[in-house]
């Protein structure tokens, strides 16, 4: 009846929001190292339970790392391993000036047509933008809040299943919501520390001659790095413009500004 | 009249909402020790108590205990114990969203309806989410405290009775909005910190080989512990998925990591 | 004209609520010591002096005490005695869910009710709970508080009388809020704190055999002991549900568990 | 053109309202010691000041003193004594429950009116009452207090004379909120603070036999005494119910139980 | 262009306020000393700059003063003499008991009216009541303030001037509210503090004889002094309703209550 | 189809918001000296990318500095620079007395028009208004805040780019608000420091005479100096009004009281 269901109850969700996925993977996912595969067979690990145990109808898994460190292309790269009937983001671009009544109705909703397939999956993006959090104060919606904490405790219809990936780059403030703790799963999602790692990114998109690869290692090697991926590559891209001879200069140059290279 | 007024004044509440309870008590009940059994029985000499005296027409019970210990599980088992013809769960599920007038409505009319029917029993689940608290501000909705304070003290109508079952993981914050005295009487749900305990959950659920047990005795045995049903049963069903040769250790691992068994 | 008014411009307001307040006082008053016969008289006392007194048109009068001491049926039990042509209870169990506009225009509709008849009594119950009192914060209407505050100010129309009794638990929070100086007369609710007083609510309602309660007298006498009227007749009632032989250390331990007896 | 504007432009406004006044003087003013005559001349001198001077067509005046003082009956006193064709009491006792909106509109609403007399005295009674004022928070109506802000600095329109008496226990909150220094002229309403001031009273209303006021004399005579004439007159007006030989006694205790009187 | 905008675009604005002008400079601009003259010679500097330059099509003026001082009438004073085609004040006086959106709205209008007028004048009177500001909270309208920040920075459209005058005793607050710094110049507006000033304003309005006169400059000479011109013509009315004997001695007697001469 | 969209989907958005742009450099950029050339050159290489980079489609760029630095104008500058089809300036002009939901929608608005243009270049300016910051609480618009910080991190549709220049003068605060490090550029607009960079201002607009000129610079050479470019504008045209022997006094005079010009 998991066909049956699928073909009568619910209209392909995936179908059209493919696309949207691959918004969300725009750069690809680049395998620079362990901490990205790690990530994701965790995540496939949870697919697999999602699917085939009766007893957990219900898994949720969390992504935290620090802004930029990827943790929506992850999630949204996961969410299109999982291949599930019903594929939703439940994102804040679509919430843009939503009063906090609209915004719950808007994730009640996801929720709600989650229920009504089989094998459903959805994401929960940027969770202290959903929740309008602001450090000032601090403010947020408790309305959100409250219907979130519910929402992530209730357990699909009989012999449906439901699997909740949420992201956030506030895992100290989802902590003292007692967010934290409805996540039956939390995983770190790693920025780029180590000169290899980043040479690794570097020889993936054919961003430099190798020339200019071996000037890179050199001149990063043994040095202390932190820098998300999604800033890498912005910062790759615009040292791309330049006349190859500027280039590995500049770019040392941007991360010693940005504080992400020891000098 | 009582037979009467089952017929006459009130639907058969318990009828349809028999298949809700059952979705609380999802695992069954495990009586994997003795406060398992003190909860229950303490809730039975409650019910009866509620059903014979007549100087007492309003009965209210309190199960505490941390996230995940089993609450509302045990809450709703006392309650279908109960029998009464009419039973009702005031849930944060049925209340996603809503400002606080509307679930003050919601439940009023619970109560109101309980009032119709001589035999009545509503659980209170989740009161720190009824009331939408947060710890930051802390914020909360103040008529919905003020709706539960007061409906908390109103007899039934005469030769009515009423039998009140909350449960709450914020012992301290209902103290400090003096709700916990409202509570004629206030029963602690434990978590399982023994091992003898844990092997009785495993056993009772035939989720490992008696091979496997074994080890896990030995590994646990004599070690600090402290896990609710409800994680140690989700973990149980992640390892399950695996491999045999894997499972005791990666279940041991997945307990250490959570912070639950002394390393 | 007092006859005149009283068939004219109001309805027998007493006749109907008349079993109203029977409700307040369930379980009668039980005369068991010095503090519940002062609390009365100083009610009777007062009652005279609004009847016949034409310079104090307006009389008021505080009973304050902990929860569950016994202040609304104390209340009530004076405003039955007053026999007054109008008597009102203006109690939070009317108000549930109203916000504060709505519960402003409830008290104001009852003092406007009661300026129409020549003698008339209100009962302001549970003060705190009118005024949606909660400590965190602390946040409370003050929409009803400053209505209160002017309320117990205005003289009834020249020739009228007014009494008005109001019961608070929260004494500290009424001082605060500078209500409590616009109460004339203010009066302590004792609860039970002697062996004695113990014995004498036990005898009144004949809840044990004499052979129990000459052991109850031995177990307490001599002991710290504080607790409200409300909660010792919940226990004694509890108590009453298991055999003789189990009953009065069953009960003796109840208290102590309360904190009220000293083990 | 005084008289013309009289008939024409207003209602005779202090028609109606004459009984309303007295109201406010129920019991009389009492000439119980210089400092009662010292607020009447202040009040006259500047009814005489507002009546005819061009350069200051508004005069304002404040009485504050603590409650109970007699500042509501003074401040009526002094209003009747002007004998304006327009006067008016703006007090919250016709507020009772309005939103801030509507008070402020109340409040206009009398200006107005008062604009249209040449002539023309409002009082502003309880002013912490009128702006809502509690001291937890503070809370208290901003509109109210700005609305008052403007209103006490607007000059009546040409040739028209406005004279305003303001009444207050919160001299403090007045000060803090900068209304006090839009008032021109500022007295204390004195409490009683000798036996000689309440011997004044108590033969003034010929409350006691001369026997009794003899020994009245003896026992307060010397003594600490800091009483208002409103709870004063509520405390004798109590004893008169009583036997005379109880009542000196009774009275003597009664102002030590208050705080009073030096026991 | 400039008469034919004066006579088609908008209507001769100044033709009816000129007596509302006159209301605010009631008791005319009294030349006591040099602090006066140097308030109206900047006027008149920023009028001449506004009619002139180009390059400075806005120009705004802040007098700052503590209450009392004059501020409002010398604003009035200032734009009676730039005798612009468009003058407005822009009051609380006119806006009492208006939510925030309207006195917004108020306020945008007047200066969407000058925009309209190639040369134009706004008083801002009382900036703090326009924020209706208090110092409890703080609290103020941050629409209305808001509003101000941004329309104190918009140029008039292309060949028209503006010129805005501002007044506040509330210096500090609009510091901290950063309207301060959108205000090109700022004078300060003196008290009266030497008895050559008090003298020269008592002798400008023949308020006393010469002989008066002379004993006021004796016992004023030397002595430390401080009030605003507004309360001392209050007070100089006060006393000429008296006998001339009396008049200096009460006169110096009002100014030592009021903290305003050195006894 | 590029030329396609231009033709079709939108209106020539810069065709009649280039004499708008014009408004908002109405004196001008001088190029007083190198920190004016660089923002003017980071501004144009951006734009560069923004226009030919397929990975990065977004580009941000922040200029902060202190009131009257003359951010607006430069953002002004690099926008006609771009010389893209669609060129907006979201500013808070066009919003006064908004409430947060209309802010939000003009907002999101200029941003849906964007993503219809091939290249698109938005304005933010002085993102601390368009958020009605005020640092007295600190109170902000929480719902503009949110819409910011996820517009500012919304890719334009496939193809499209688009290019977004924000101005404050509140860095600091943008930082607590996790604003700040959604711009991907950030760059300091500097004030006038220096006596050279004062001299060549003067010299660009012709403001005094070559004596004059003289005269400045040895009074300010050596000086600490700091000082806006939009007031110093303002103050050289304020003396450009008198006689030209007293204007360099002047000048300097304005310089000192302002606290921009060393004593
Ligand atoms: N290994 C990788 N992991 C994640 N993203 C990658 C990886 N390799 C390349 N990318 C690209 O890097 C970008 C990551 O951006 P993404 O928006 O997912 O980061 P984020 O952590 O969600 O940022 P934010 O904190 O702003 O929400 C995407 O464009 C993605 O295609
Ligand atoms: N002895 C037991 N007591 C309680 N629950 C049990 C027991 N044995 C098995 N269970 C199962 O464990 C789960 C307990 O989950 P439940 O939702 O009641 O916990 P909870 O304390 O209410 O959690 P939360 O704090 O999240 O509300 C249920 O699925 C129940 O069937
Ligand atoms: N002497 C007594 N004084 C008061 N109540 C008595 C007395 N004797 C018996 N009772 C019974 O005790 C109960 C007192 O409960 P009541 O609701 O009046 O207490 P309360 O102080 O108002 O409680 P709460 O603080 O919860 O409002 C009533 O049922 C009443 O009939
Ligand atoms: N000398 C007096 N001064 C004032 N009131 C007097 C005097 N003598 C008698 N009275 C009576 O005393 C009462 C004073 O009450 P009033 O309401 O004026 O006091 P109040 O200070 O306004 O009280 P509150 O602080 O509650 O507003 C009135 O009934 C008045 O008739
Ligand atoms: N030299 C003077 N400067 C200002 N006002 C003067 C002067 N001479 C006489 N006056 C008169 O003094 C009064 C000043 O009052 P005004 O309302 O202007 O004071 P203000 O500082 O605005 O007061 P507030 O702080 O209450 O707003 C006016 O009536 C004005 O005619
Ligand atoms: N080099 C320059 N840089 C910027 N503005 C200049 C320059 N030269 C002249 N100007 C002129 O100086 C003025 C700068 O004012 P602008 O409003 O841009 O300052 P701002 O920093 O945005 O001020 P605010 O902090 O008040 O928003 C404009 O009139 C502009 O034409
Ligand atoms: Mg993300
Ligand atoms: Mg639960
Ligand atoms: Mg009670
Ligand atoms: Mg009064
Ligand atoms: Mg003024
Ligand atoms: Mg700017």
């Amino acid at each position: 009846d998991f066909m049956h269901a699928l073909e009568h109850d619910i209209k392909p969700a995936f179908g059209n929001s493919k696309e949207e996925f691959e918004k969300y993977v725009s750069n690809g996912i680049i395998k620079w190292g362990m901490p990205v595969n790690r990530v994701l067979e965790d995540g496939d690990l949870l697919i697999a339970q999602a699917r085939s145990s009766d007893r957990t109808p219900l898994v949720t898994f969390l992504l935290e790392g620090s802004a930029g460190s990827g943790k929506t292309a992850l999630a949204a790269q996961i969410a299109k391993n999982a291949d599930f009937p019903f594929v939703k983001i439940c994102s804040p671009e679509n919430m843009i000036g939503f009063h906090e009544a609209a915004k719950c109705q808007s994730i009640k909703k996801i929720f709600d047509d989650a229920y009504k397939s089989p094998l459903s999956c959805i994401i929960l993006d940027d969770i202290e933008r959903l929740l309008d959090f602001v450090a000032i104060g601090p403010r947020f919606s408790n309305l959100v809040l409250q219907a979130l904490l519910v929402l992530m405790k209730i357990s699909p219809p009989r012999g449906h299943k439901l699997f909740i990936i949420g992201t956030t780059s506030r895992k100290d403030v989802l902590q003292e919501m007692e967010i934290l703790n409805v996540f039956h799963t939390l995983v770190h999602v790693f920025s780029i520390t180590s000169s290899e790692h980043l040479i690794n990114v570097v020889e993936n998109i054919d961003a430099f001659t190798s020339n200019e690869v071996e000037q890179l290692k050199k001149k990063t090697n043994g040095k202390s790095l932190c820098i998300g991926i999604k800033k890498l590559l912005k910062q790759i891209e615009m040292v791309r413009q330049m006349e190859e001879n500027q280039r590995i200069v500049k770019f040392l140059c941007l991360l010693e500004e940005e504080g992400a290279l020891e000098p």
